[in-house]
């Protein structure tokens, strides 16, 4: 029977083995962890990489919380039971190099002590320079990821990712998208032990993914060269995460609004950031091109 | 007969006086205008002064918008007619020199195709390092101009302001308030073109404050010499105004929720901005004293 103490365990080492594996790539930077408390019930172990050789700053938290649900998300939910428990694993990433992409990824699982239970997550990739190659590369992870499950899951999750992964302000998406889902859960007919093990095989999996994903990218990138041009354009780029994350993520605002540790939810924002008004790249730049790709529905894999 | 019209175009008046008095102060900026129309009705004149001798960004923009609200928005307006008219001018301005404070302004007009209306608007101030005789010069300035009017108004939209410039997930405010006000519409039994004409003399006796306000800190501070470490605090006192405008600004919100010109809207956010994770101020420090004085109900004036 797999509890949800088994869950938070096995998504604790989880953390610890991203942990090792960001900082033996960088080389330089350490994770600084805290532990905090929640006031309403559980609490958490935050780790935050900053200054590293390739990570400028970069947050591994791991939560486990537990307590009454404002009435707010009980309706943004559709639920009516207000006793919950959230256990989970997020990750941002902000490199240094404009070259190197952002990357975040979040697994985690959620009940109600009514027994409702489900998973939910994903890996997605926010290139400041959208390379096709890398695209299409990382696009293939995540779906030999989802193939060794169920052949339905990429396509419906990597369409999910760009549904939700979008600034509609901007008319853009944030990235290049990747895998999203949320409230997986096995069948009613097979409410069985077994089928709720298959579904957290595949949260795990999702969670194995994302290391080799990234440290490919650290090795490929991490010696390149950049200009103050690509500088700035990262700064602006930024700034869409910024405004991406405060405006639309509902994991930031179901942290914000279940009061959870401010500075452990907004570690997934980056050291610096720039707003230039009007900003228009001039046709045919690499700034243009990265643009033309921020669109949902393109094909990667 | 004080119509929309009249109303609109005294607002853009006063967004060119605003306009030529800080360009004047500031010496060396001049403002670049850009009109736009919006899609479902009206448009507005932007204009955005960038890389000033003081002023790093700054944006007075005006705007006479009008159409169908989205249901959202009635909602949250508690109101059940659509049609809507709306103009305002709005100012945020991000000075250079973390020893000069951001400031802001909003002074709008809001009308229904039910011949509801109202006034809304205010002053607040931002200061990087809070200084306690510029903040009672400040309201002092804010109160004179109330008081001009009804001696109620002061105290009343002081706590308004202590109230809606909060950032709760920090537990502080924004800056050291201002005035706020909303909703202000003549008495029922007096809706006479009187009435609305007084609350209007209001409004734009409150924007015409602002330019003197800020040009008393333009003068006062722009010789002074800052320090690297003053510019790192600067840069997250900028992220907490980041976060304030994107989470829990109406203004903000109002603007995107209405497919209003994004650019416009989010001028209000300076050319960078830092997250620094976990940074807590040396006791004692001049960060420390400041973040003692971003508390609600301070009676300044």
């Amino acid at each position: 029977m797999l509890t949800k103490e088994n869950i938070a365990d096995r998504l604790m080492q989880l953390q610890q083995s991203i942990c090792v594996a960001l900082e033996q790539e960088d080389g330089k930077g350490k994770f600084i962890e805290e532990k905090w408390e929640r006031e309403g019930g559980g609490g958490g172990r935050s780790r935050v990489l900053q200054h590293g050789n390739v990570i400028e700053k970069g947050g591994v938290n791991f939560s486990a919380v537990h307590g009454e649900l404002p009435a707010n998300i009980q309706q943004a939910l559709k639920i009516t039971e207000s006793k919950f428990f959230a256990t989970g694993v997020s990750i941002v990433i902000h490199p240094s190099s404009p070259l190197m992409p952002i990357i975040h990824m979040n697994v985690r699982y959620f009940e109600l002590a009514n027994g409702e239970y489900w998973f939910g997550g994903g890996i997605d990739l926010t290139p400041h320079y959208v390379n096709v190659d890398d695209a299409k590369w990382f696009h293939t992870q995540l779906k030999n990821t989802c193939d060794a499950f169920d052949g339905s899951y990429y396509p419906k999750f990597k369409e999910w990712a760009d549904d939700y992964f979008f600034i509609p302000h901007r008319n853009e998406t944030r990235g290049i998208g990747g895998i999203f889902f949320d409230r997986l859960k096995a069948d009613v007919e097979s409410k069985t032990s077994e089928g709720k093990q298959g579904l957290f095989d595949f949260l795990i999996a999702v969670g194995e993914t994302f290391a080799p994903i990234y440290l490919h990218f650290m090795k490929l990138k991490r010696s390149l060269d950049y200009s103050e041009e690509e500088k700035k354009w990262q700064m602006l780029r930024r700034g869409r995460y910024v405004e991406f994350n405060l405006i639309y993520d509902k994991g930031t605002r179901f942290g914000l609004d279940t009061n959870g540790r401010t500075e452990s939810i907004l570690m997934s924002l980056p050291e610096n950031a720039g707003w230039f008004y009007n900003y228009n790249p001039t046709a045919g730049s690499q700034e243009a091109q990265t643009l033309e790709l921020l669109k949902k529905g393109i094909d990667w894999a």
